[in-house]
């Protein structure tokens, strides 16, 4: 199911800034439907594993641990797609979403509840 | 073009998390196409700002000052829906991009570089 990715460009990886705790966001979007599913942070080391695993792996901030999204809940997400912003500080993965969904509510995406009053 | 908006849940609004350099990471999501087009930074009063204009008003870390975004540009990004993730700690808008896009590169998506080869 999952697959090592080929980085298209090293140099590009190289590239990437890491805030001063090390940590760079990275955005999970659901490959298929566009939905936006969660955002956390990766390191230098686990933003390498996501690549070598071809799964989507975080550092927990608050468990201070290597985050292999699915390990407990079994919801996989697979990297589809790998792209960075312009400053080189934002990374954004299209994901195929295994089980549930993202969020350990139960909920599809994380961002499931509404700031503003819908109209 | 542009309106007020209304807090579907005021203690939402306070319960969310900032960081310790006081800012909370912001993404804007095409609200049509889906499309991921940028993300950066809010404070409380850039949130409140955004929530009161209708339009995204960012926090710009490399300037230390407030980002009404396309007040250079006139690529202003009208939100549609502001949503909050489960830690509450991150923000999700989705918007109206006007203009060319969202990226001063002139680029739609701030998204435009690939990090892995496509297959």
């Amino acid at each position: 199911m999952s697959a090592r990715l080929t980085a298209a460009d090293p140099a590009l990886l190289e590239a990437l800034t890491f805030g001063a705790d090390g940590l760079i966001p990275a955005i999970a979007q659901d490959a298929t439907t566009g939905e936006v599913l969660m955002m956390a942070w990766m390191n230098r080391e686990t933003l390498a594993m996501t690549l070598a695993e071809g799964r989507m792996v975080y550092w927990s901030r608050s468990r201070q641990e290597v985050w292999r999204k699915g390990d407990t809940s079994g919801d996989r997400q697979l990297v589809r797609e790998a792209w960075v912003d312009c400053d080189a500080d934002v990374l954004l993965f299209r994901v195929d979403q295994e089980g549930a969904g993202a969020c350990h509510t139960g909920a599809r995406s994380c961002f499931f509840r509404r700031l503003d009053a819908p109209a």
